[in-house]
């Protein structure tokens, strides 16, 4: 794995008191789609390190098996100099909100200049307690279905990550079309086909009508053109129109 | 649950041949947190309706209850009238490229005109088959880390979702293609034409070669697909098909 692709300034994901050992082996995976890898878990149970946990990581066990262990939240967040905690009701504590928007931008600032930083996640269950999320420095909350909001903490750890990946680049890749072998055809070419299938449609009596024939083909022009075909597909539909005529001949010559 | 927080007219969530039916579950349970309830199988096992399928979806049982199941994709995407295929790697079939991000403001366009839509998601193990990638207009991919991007099934439900959710409030998307008179067809139209022309492909003997021809039709269908054709559209490209044919016949009659 190339280095250059992992962030090692990226935030610390801490599980406090995870309860489901392959819920620890889907976070991790979910870190390392994002180019995470420090995973902290604080108390978690005696068996976490299990083959679920393992095969749940799915080729991220690399993650699982680098994880620190803590016996206190304190512990985990002690060489951090900013924590946010994820919550999915309103503590009433007096701390700014962030979405993981929001709280990716942060973070990326805060990387810039060398702060290190992580997240806390509580039990699946019942949430981080309201202790843990008082070591915290700001609440992060995942604008969802205000009526069925309750997130799978490896969902949830997916979210943050996901946010603080694709906060790398503020300019998001536009959208751009699939390299296939090709490059799109060049207008002469497309004309030239247009010009094929207009002969054929003119000969079998498609465009026989003089006064609708400008309109038919300005439309079925349009179709093709918006297709963006390429010069591969071009042939194709000479070919096609070329078989169907051929076939064509040859049924009524084998008639005589 | 209160009606006013779900979405009718968001994305379709489309399964492909899911291999474990607790991930049928975690699915329904992204969706749900993000305000979606169309749920789509297409093949599941047949005993994929599970306790795990339910116990995963935790809350989010009725989105699996209510799951339609379809013998193919091309069934379940009939009524809709666009798709996108969410794939890890490149098809070099030449399609639009979509992140979830940039696919979600364009949903919203779509939804805001009535467009009805929806998103494939191949099994777990191998992704979607190309056959299904073709039945799409775009393709989805999630930008991560280059060195591990496969995710999990429910995790890639979940980041379309959660960006669906996301762009509730969108400033107006720069639209692509100028406004006809028609929506776009829905796929059942399409996929009548794609039938009708191949039968007529395979009558002149285009297709004639066995092992060539999925490759040809798949092209075929990509270049069609790509033009976003209207019911008209379709209903011309039906005409030009059928007095080729028609004349092919009454040609091969007056010369007996």
């Amino acid at each position: 794995m190339a280095e250059t692709t992992l962030s090692s300034t990226g935030p610390a994901i801490i599980l406090v008191r995870p309860q489901l050992s392959e819920n620890i082996g889907t976070a991790a995976r979910a870190m390392l789609n994002n180019g995470l890898t420090d995973l902290r878990l604080v108390a978690p149970k005696p068996d976490w390190l299990s083959e679920r946990a393992i095969a749940a990581a799915s080729g991220a066990d690399r993650v699982v098996l680098e994880a620190k262990v803590f016996d206190t939240t304190e512990a985990a967040v002690a060489d951090l100099q900013r924590v946010w905690a994820t919550t999915a009701r309103n503590r009433f504590m007096v701390k700014p909100v962030d979405t993981p928007k929001t709280a990716a931008t942060a973070m990326r600032a805060l990387a810039a200049e060398g702060t290190r930083f992580g997240v806390l996640f509580g039990p699946e269950r019942t949430g981080l307690h309201n202790d843990d999320v008082a070591l915290a420095d700001t609440v992060v909350t995942v604008p969802l279905n205000p009526d069925y909001s309750s997130l799978n903490l490896a969902q949830c750890v997916l979210l943050v990550s996901y946010e603080w990946y694709q906060a790398a680049d503020p300019e998001l890749p536009e959208r751009h079309m699939t390299k296939g072998a090709q490059p799109p055809a060049s207008k002469e070419k497309l004309l030239e086909f247009f010009g094929h299938l207009e002969r054929e449609l003119d000969d079998c009596g498609f465009l026989r009508h003089p006064d609708k024939r400008p309109v038919m083909v300005r439309n079925i022009r349009n179709m093709f053109q918006r297709a963006n075909l390429t010069n591969q597909e071009v042939q194709t539909l000479h070919g096609i129109v070329h078989e169907l005529v051929t076939y064509r001949h040859k049924k009524a010559d084998t008639k005589n």
